[in-house]
């Protein structure tokens, strides 16, 4: 049974296992309200998913320890895992599909696990585990359907209330359910007037549909970049907990996480991966009532790879304008690209990329000219729009 | 004159304006070294800079203060005098050249400054703040050559040693020298065998000219990514401090500057500018000795503006074999593309852009074509290269 005192119990044990990550003031990313961070992102190995792989771990009799864990995961989970079990000297034994990037692989061996590579995709690595699990005799350690994990992770709820007072909400990503049950469940024991939100991304509801029709459901898929709760199924306790503690759950599109990233870089020099920053777009795109309210956004990891950095950044550019592509429709006469440069110099864009593309024009002369521009804002680009609108050109 | 009981004062005044920065220990940046980071881009502003003005500031007279400040920057330095004059409730005034970034004049404006726009560059506008400074009675804050601005950057060597004994060296950017000058001085009085280190960008390499040549030296020009420390001129002060209680400088490049910066994206979550990497660049490029010592690098700012880090990153991402361009030479006939799609499949990249480019080819009938992929390192990018001249294609 989950309790209290198990929550006490695993802030004692992680104390020199985990970092405690101090809240941060957010100035500018969400004024109408008072804005703290809680950095897991800071977190050793970059997410909170060590609190509760460490605590599981410690918790093991003596007989399991020298048998050795094993978990199946490509992410933070399983540098959770890793480290918790080299901290506490005992074997542990990863398994992954051996799809996984190659950087995650070497993360995870970095951390001292053994990975043991499966053919196929995440379901045959998990099965694979669980085999090995019954024939070798390693516990099984669950990302988040496990009373030790969510005791772990609800240390979180602890840290924030030995830092600031009087808050009104805290906000919390959901993938399975682990991080928000053990925090809904600590602070409703001790501070039950605090609202715990839950937010996890639109393309996969997995938590939310369930709560909503009230018995746990499976998505056939789930698509996001919020990859770290990408899950297609809440587990048993982590189902029941929330339905119990949460006071409410929303939804935020992938569109909404790439903002609330490029917030954090910009406001926080802080880097948030997708199911880090969902939190902090919960709150930027108003998904929950809090205006003059002190809220705490867990910000729950930070290990984007840079590829993946790269292209939010770009959308996210393109979203606030401050990037653009015009596509024009031109006469193929000369002197059309000069008036183009020209307009755009005079309004302050900055062209960063030109490509002529034939296709089918009004006019059997026509082409298309494709613009990439630096601008500043939507403003920015109106104005540029219509400046080449008012010489004629044809914006498509 | 500059002394000891000044920083020390400095850092009593400075109590409820600035934030305490913790040190951050550093993992798998530089393995050799134990590498901790006094991470001055989560200061508030964004810099360190705003020690030295707010100190500067506090420590002007009844007078002085009802007349207010002006000061002349595009960047960091306008940033911190604004937001400590408003912190005194007195008024500031930033000169601007004309051509500087909306956003920069926005965040100035932000912090509660007038501000200033000039016609010309910087020079121009640094002429319109003396003149205004002699006819108006503002009080000018220089941004570097100072000794109360010196002994407010000063501080961070009070809190560096609050938090860590038995340091080796501490690593310091310079750009005009006011930042290592209040350090170095500040650890020189207090634990003299600790090596100060400076490094500037090999772009803008005005004290290293200065320190070895013994004169102060103005450059014509500087050109580097790092532009919070693109200083032609050290001041005088400055210049004698550096000389008196620096161990060494060393210079960075770009690249190497670009590395810094994704390596503490990646392994540290964290958004560093130019000028703020340079102290982990000169670490991780092995500049000084310092294999297995105890280093603080200075991690000074973290204002750099999103279209540059996304630049910065599709250059990290193909210095280190990550992301990579290849141009084939091709004759001119159907399939090939084909074939280099597959090459490239079996070998594991990810193709994100082909382009079809005329030019002077071997035959009359060629043609060259562009690939851009995502790659996992450089021997990666040779697999593939290998494989495609195995099949006959040319790599240019």
């Amino acid at each position: 049974m989950l309790s209290l005192d198990k929550v006490f119990n695993a802030q004692l044990v992680l104390k020199n296992i985990i970092r405690e990550t101090s809240l941060v003031r957010a100035y500018g990313i969400a004024p109408e309200c008072e804005l703290y961070l809680k950095p897991e992102n800071l977190q050793i190995t970059g997410s909170f998913k060590v609190r509760g792989s460490a605590y599981k771990i410690a918790m093991l009799s003596k007989e399991e320890r020298k048998k050795g864990v094993i978990a199946c995961s490509a992410g933070n989970h399983a540098q959770g895992v890793a480290l918790a079990a080299t901290k506490n000297g005992i074997k542990s034994l990863i398994c992954l599909p051996d799809s996984a990037p190659i950087s995650k692989v070497e993360a995870t061996k970095g951390f001292g696990a053994e990975v043991c590579l499966v053919e196929g995709v995440y379901d045959d690595a998990y099965r694979k585990a669980l085999e090995l699990r019954d024939s070798e005799g390693y516990t099984f350690v669950h990302p988040f359907d496990d009373e030790n994990v969510i005791a772990g992770q609800g240390t979180i709820a602890l840290e924030i209330y030995h830092d600031l007072d009087n808050i009104d909400a805290i906000i919390v990503p959901v993938g399975g359910g682990g991080l928000i049950s053990g925090i809904a469940y600590t602070v409703k024991q001790i501070r039950p007037s605090v609202k715990v939100y839950g937010v996890q991304a639109a393309g996969a509801p997995s938590m939310y549909n369930s709560v909503h029709d009230h018995k746990i459901e499976c998505l056939d898929s789930v698509s996001t970049i919020a990859d770290g709760i990408a899950v297609k199924q809440p587990g048993e306790n982590t189902y029941d907990l929330v339905s119990k503690y949460v006071d409410d759950i929303a939804l935020v599109s992938d569109d909404e996480v790439a903002s609330a990233i490029l917030a954090l870089i910009e406001k926080q020099k802080m880097i948030a991966e997708g199911a880090g920053a969902v939190s902090v777009a919960a709150v930027m795109f108003d998904k929950f009532n809090l205006k003059g309210k002190r809220v705490v956004s867990i910000v729950s990891g930070g290990n984007i790879d840079v590829t993946s950095l790269s292209r939010v950044i770009d959308r996210g550019l393109r979203k606030s304008g401050r990037s653009t592509s015009l596509l024009i429709e031109l006469i193929d006469k000369p002197g059309q690209l000069k008036d183009i440069s020209r307009i755009i110099a005079d309004c302050g864009g900055n062209v960063t990329g030109v490509h002529y593309e034939k296709g089918e024009t009004e006019s059997i002369n026509g082409c298309f000219l494709r613009i990439e521009m630096e601008t500043r804002d939507y403003n920015h680009v109106m104005q540029i729009t219509e400046s080449l609108k008012a010489e004629g050109f044809k914006i498509v």
